[in-house]
């Protein structure tokens, strides 16, 4: 059996992750693939558990290098017990979110760094690795604007303050420029359909020819 | 002011650590030392929190690396929360288990191994390491049988097997031998009063002379 492909879907606030991620599984079921979706933090029933202490509360409940360990923690138990048995069963998986999220919030936004995140990462996660990521790229004005609007209570990030999501936004587009075979940027400031389908035009390289 | 002492208390199941650390502490109340008592995994109300993800529930709730994710995610929240202001204040430190039973338990009982675990702690808490460690040891029959008899409902690790409890009891023994100057086993099938008695000697040491 050929092993699945492991997509993910990065950005920061309000960036639309979740929404092109419904999309791009409804187009790859048209093509017949029957995509696994799921997210980070959280993805299985332990690591669900994890993400309530991360995603409420106030922006200070951890410190950076707690938070960094906890989504970690997080991150390995939805490996072990979602993600990993449906790649060997030769499913794709789509994730909102991934480890360039921990890179990008904790190592660039909070200020641990590339090398501890880096390291922290391969010490949890070996070498595994995203097949394809695609960071939607957005105005960090718009993106918080965008998350605002939306209902529900999972803000802690989003109340962190405006340089703190500059800094995420420059911290993606490092992390794509320094892995351009596996990351591709995608601007998210066009309209849904727009931005679909070029999420999907980036997907299309991974895809048996028609 | 002079910065506090960190002394650590380890050993597996029904060592004896908890009730070993109060006698302590009365000891050295008397001795005019007014310690901070406080335990792992929890010591802070964040890292209390975590405890609940892994002292309750079924042994193979969580696998090693997350397990070890978590308990060091609640060690890191620990220190900066409640042991590192407290030693800054000059105020002694004794806690209930420390990055000794992370090594033993995930490390040596769980298989993960003494680098990873070693790397994973450097990583996230520095050089930061505790001035005196006693390691109370009980042979495993023992330890088991006393810890049975106990209240409480936190038997997650209790309930893994024999082996696991053999390999943990080697794992504190091997990590004495190679801290000799950190560590000290003292041995724990005596009279509460006997074990007391040794473990004040030992911590003897850091005592200003009287």
């Amino acid at each position: 059996m050929t092993r699945g492909r492991f997509v993910t879907l990065e950005g920061g606030e309000g960036a639309g992750k979740s929404t092109q991620l419904r999309r791009l599984a409804e187009t790859l079921e048209a093509r017949g693939i029957d995509p696994v979706t799921t997210r980070e933090p959280g993805g299985s029933p332990g690591a669900e558990e994890i993400r309530r202490l991360l995603v409420d509360g106030e922006p200070g409940r951890w410190g950076a290098m707690t938070e960094a360990l906890l989504h970690t923690a997080a991150r390995r138990d939805h490996l072990e017990r979602t993600v990993w048995p449906a790649l060997d069963a030769g499913q794709w998986v789509l994730c909102d979110r991934f480890y360039d999220s921990t890179m990008a919030y904790q190592g660039y936004g909070l200020g641990l760094g590339r090398e501890t995140i880096g390291s922290l990462q391969r010490l949890a996660l070996g070498d595994f690795a995203p097949d394809l990521t695609v960071i939607l790229d957005l105005p960090v004005e718009e993106g918080l604007a965008r998350a605002a609007s939306r209902p529900g209570a999972e803000d802690r990030y989003e109340r962190m303050d405006r340089a703190f999501h500059e800094r995420l936004r420059a911290g993606f587009l490092d992390i794509a420029a320094r892995e351009p075979g596996r990351c591709v940027v995608v601007d998210a400031r066009g309209t849904e359909d727009a931005v679909q389908a070029a999420v999907v035009s980036v997907v299309e390289r991974l895809l048996p020819p028609r």
